[in-house]
């Protein structure tokens, strides 16, 4: 057997389980990892550059790659991903440029170990067929051999897996394989199906969906796919959709409909990459926030939108797939994990499985931003968690020239010192609009500038030919006409300002709520997790300049990826870490910020850039002071 | 409250737990009770005549029934049930002349008492409202609640009823009762429902099916219902449906959803009958024959005709009525009962719960007279039991003149040493064809008259204008032209003399492999149970002479009516039942008929009038002596 070793990509922090021996541009095929390859790895089209430091464990140059590679490049470590082989543990970046854009749904997420223990067991066994003096029922045989070879005493026979166990026994002579999920049969097949063992996990989100396909005898995840929420046209935000449903039980059917298409769209697209059966996935493992959890699952959701706002339950929900209309192994199983409160749900349980914070001396924050962004901070003795209406506006929404993070758009603009605008589009083209993780940087750059004070408004003194009256009040020109896609100017508007940091206010809100309630200062936080696609693309001193993150040391910022799939995934994987999470939800405490004394001061007091307090932000302070930027009257702290 | 007492209804030994006070013919309509009534209680149409012989425990005769009954009928005991009350224990008699006849699908049984504890619970139970301070899900208030106010530590919620289950509990500002199956909440209903919870008891017959729709908060039969098998035009007896539904699963599951249909349409009517609703039925419990038993779950059943005849499985089977289509409430339980062997199904042991052998102490023999004939025999110490494929002969197939118990139908027969005939119908009218029950008169009477030899064939030297040459041999005049509805003769032939030999022989056979394999004799047998419709109609003396029965005094014989739906009905009403059931069947000893030696050569022996020795029915051969009959060559036994 081969040796195994594991791969780390950069920036995600993705490790992989690799066999040494395996071909790079391969492993970040089967591990999901966006990596651009035109020629389908035959050296040709030079644009799988990566980025390895340490030549150690990895094979020589080769001459293809000298031809594609530039001698300066060859000395930063860059190689070829398809001309690489790895024969030991290395970490792998992939730069800005090897990536194709295209899918920035991002569905990677940082790796946790965790030993592969699944529900899910195979056992082939060889029975000895009935006869005339030996008639026991074909039930009895199975079980009574299940019982002596493998010491399975109380194992129950799945009811659809009984309708048409007769015909299977007999198909390749009483040679069979059967599929347990603890302690139930949930499948019996001819002959020797042992090697053929397959989980499926899903991250509902509210705007994507992410889905991951195990092959469980190794716990290696086979592919990945995404696909964007197609309840979307029912409602940007979970308020929005938990409205639409709760008009009747047509429109809460219809919603579940979709997500469950989207769930099976994307694991009809994994199936054909990868060949596997839909008979051979065995279980599902799903997390989402609670909105997503209850309407996936068409639990009424009417309650999580009207105060106390409570779920319908706590505890993980286990269903066979035929009752969901989920396509694996019709009796199959479907888990979706537990979920902490109203509004924080089994996306932070994952998180939470992800980082490990409950077993964690350390003092964790971490946020997953999204739609909703969830905030968790304490642990192993304690943790809180609370969840921030962000709305859709990083993802584009409300915004003039807002888009998703998708090819043409801006994602990263700085402004020099004249106003002038520097950016760079994802897939490098003509930009058509600009997402997320630009207006963040937008925010920051503009205060740096002194392009807009410390409230977001627009300085009118400045005279510029970029900052003009528009139709709505003062705005910005990011991109002139002559340069986009679209022949349009891409602007950002005064409201557009406003929208962002309604958004960045929340997240600050709920990160300061949770501190203050659990009695920790910035200082005393010692790592910082950013989960959610949104996090790994967003520039951490831009975030922090803007508020949106508290002021903590870079080093301690660790963007996570995608991690509440990342949880889900090892729930597919072991039974203890389903144990652990059940276990954990319980002790959670749910914090409703909407019942916190102060919760409106403080959301005023994070309207402002970085913080109504700037005593809080003292290395942003000092960076305005220098550029002498600083405000003449600082905001004034509204008690809380 | 009401004093209670009990009602035993007469032929049927039909016993029914009543309220002193209460009108015999609301009884008997409750009961299930074949008895006429035309004019709905009203003392009018003088129809509902019953034999009540003991006048202590009933009202006084009214002036009504002195108008309607004769002095010689109420010397007899003669009352109209519908003017009577039952003031104490009473035993009534159901007389030919008062039963509709029209619906002889029998669904009565004996009643055996059991101890009222059904898997299902119903709670009342106030909930807090859940706040911003007490922000518990939904699930956790209800499942916190039941633990401190019942003591249920491990409780489930069904998936379907958590998804409902947020609305409801606010429908009547938290007030809801929780509807249990053993550990699991099957449903949650707005405000006080403990009053009604009812259960579905069904006997799927190779022929029928009866329906019975109980209060389990009393255990009381409210309505009972009967329909043919639907999948009958599929094949008559069960060899036949399992070679059709062993054409692939189209066949399969069209047979299925047959069944399942008849199952929803009886209840439709139990339910439009009595006004309950659908969803106030949480549980079904089935019994059926192996055959009937596979194909209403769905179960592959090719293997239960192809040596060595062995069924899928032997133990009860739990399933949700959603998942199986049955529409009683769609979360409730569906369970059938353990089956015995490939062709002793759950319908047998219905009638080992019903005359509970299991647990006496004489020894009893049991049989359940259908397509397939059932035979038990032992107690408390052992039990055996086999199936003997008696056909549908009884039912009226294969015989020239044969019909189902149904109006018109000659259901006695007598016939004088002259050769004349006297005969009765069902419900008086003129015949139109002959049922079972007189054909079994009919072969016992020739051979008393010595129409018939100890063969079963014609004496042609009788000279009888009754006894002519037909298409196909001899042939029996029952009843001219003129006297039947349809205006042609009702003959007996040759040949349905045969069929009836071959039934009456396969269920010989059985009893008798059975007392050899147990080595018991005649006067061993303490009891003899005769289960099924037909089994309550036949004329036990002539089913003795004709060597259908082992010849046991007539005092040993007991016809228990439709004992399988008894058990089914038991089953329903108590847990204890479920667990003696499951514990029993393993212990049954069933016996192969094909597998044993000597079976052939029984066969042939059984297929004499009564049997080919003479010396094991020496009543009958006294008889036939006496009236000149008995053989002068007796047959010669097969050696077995």
């Amino acid at each position: 057997m081969s040796k195994e070793g594991s791969v780390v990509f950069q920036p995600e922090g993705k490790r992989v389980p690799i066999k040494l021996g395996e071909n790079l541009l391969e492993i970040a095929k089967l591990a999901g990892v966006d990596l651009t390859s035109i020629c389908g790895g035959r050296g040709i089209c030079g644009k799988c550059k990566v980025v390895i430091e340490d030549r150690r464990n990895i094979s020589p140059l080769t001459e293809k790659e000298k031809k594609k590679l530039s001698s300066a490049e060859i000395a930063e470590g860059y190689r070829l991903a398809c001309c690489t082989v790895i024969n030991g543990p290395v970490t792998v970046k992939i730069p800005e440029e090897s990536r194709t854009g295209r899918q920035r749904l991002q569905v990677e997420g940082i790796e946790t170990l965790v030993k592969l223990n699944p529900p899910l067991r195979k056992y082939f066994l060889k029975l000895s067929k009935p006869s005339l003096s030996d008639p026991r029922p074909d039930a009895e045989i199975l079980l009574d051999e299940l019982r002596r070879q493998k010491g399975l005493q109380s194992v129950d026979i799945d009811f659809h897996a009984l309708q048409v166990m007769p015909a299977i026994l007999r198909r390749k002579g009483w040679n069979v394989t059967v599929v347990l999920w603890n302690d139930r049969i949930i499948s019996v097949e001819a002959g020797d199906t042992t090697r053929r063992m397959f989980g499926y996990a899903v991250d509902i989100g509210t705007t994507k969906l992410a889905g991951y396909l195990l092959d469980l005898s190794s716990g290696r995840v086979v592919a990945v796919d995404s696909l964007m929420n197609p309840q979307i046209p029912y409602g940007e935000d979970v308020i929005a959709r938990i409205t639409y449903a709760s008009r009747g039980s047509r429109e809460q059917r219809r919603l579940q409909r979709a997500v469950i298409g989207a769930i099976n769209q994307i694991l009809g697209s994994l199936l054909e990459k990868t060949g596997v059966k839909r008979e051979e996935v065995y279980e599902m493992v799903a997390v989402g926030n609670t909105a997503m959890h209850h309407l996936a699952l068409g639990i009424c959701p009417r309650y999580l939108a009207l105060s106390p706002y409570t779920p319908a339950n706590r505890k993980g929900v286990n269903v066979t797939a035929r009752s969901l209309g989920v396509k694996i192994n019709p009796s199959g199983n479907v888990y979706f994990l537990p979920i902490i409160g109203g509004f924080v749900g089994a996306d932070t349980t994952g998180v939470l499985l992800a980082t490990e914070i409950y077993k964690r001396d350390e003092i964790c924050l971490a946020i997953d931003i999204g739609t909703n962004t969830e905030v968790i901070l304490g642990n192993k003795e304690e943790i809180l968690a609370c969840s921030c209406a962000s709305g859709p506006a990083f993802e584009g929404a409300h915004i003039r020239h807002g888009m998703r993070a998708a090819t043409g758009a801006i994602e990263r603009i700085s402004i020099k010192e004249d106003l002038e605008v520097e950016y760079r589009t994802i897939d490098g083209g003509k930009p058509r609009g600009i997402c997320g993780s630009a207006m963040v940087d937008f925010l920051a750059e503009a205060l740096k500038a002194g392009l807009i004070d410390v409230t977001g408004v627009f300085n009118k003194e400045i005279s510029s030919e970029r900052l003009r009256g528009g139709e709505r009040g003062l705005e910005f020109v990011v991109a002139w006409r002559e340069e986009t896609s679209t022949g349009e100017d891409i602007v950002v508007t005064q409201n557009d300002i406003k929208e962002i940091l309604l958004a960045k206010a929340a997240i600050h809100t709920g990160i300061s709520i949770l501190m203050r309630k659990k009695g920790v200062a910035e200082e005393d936080v010692d790592v910082f997790f950013v989960a959610g696609a949104f996090g790994s693309y967003i520039n951490p001193e831009n975030a922090r300049i803007i508020g949106m993150y508290p002021e903590l040391p870079l080093e301690k910022i660790r963007a996570v990826g995608n991690a509440a799939g990342t949880g889900a995934r090892m729930a597919l994987c072991s039974r203890e870490v389903r144990e652990t999470a059940e276990s954990v939800v319980g002790k959670i405490k749910y914090v409703e910020l909407a019942a916190e004394a102060g919760f409106q001061a403080e959301f005023l007091n994070s309207y402002f850039l970085p913080y109504a307090d700037l005593s809080k932000y003292p290395e942003t302070s000092e960076l305005l002071k220098k550029l002498g930027k600083y405000p003449k009257k600082p905001p004034v702290r509204f008690p809380t």
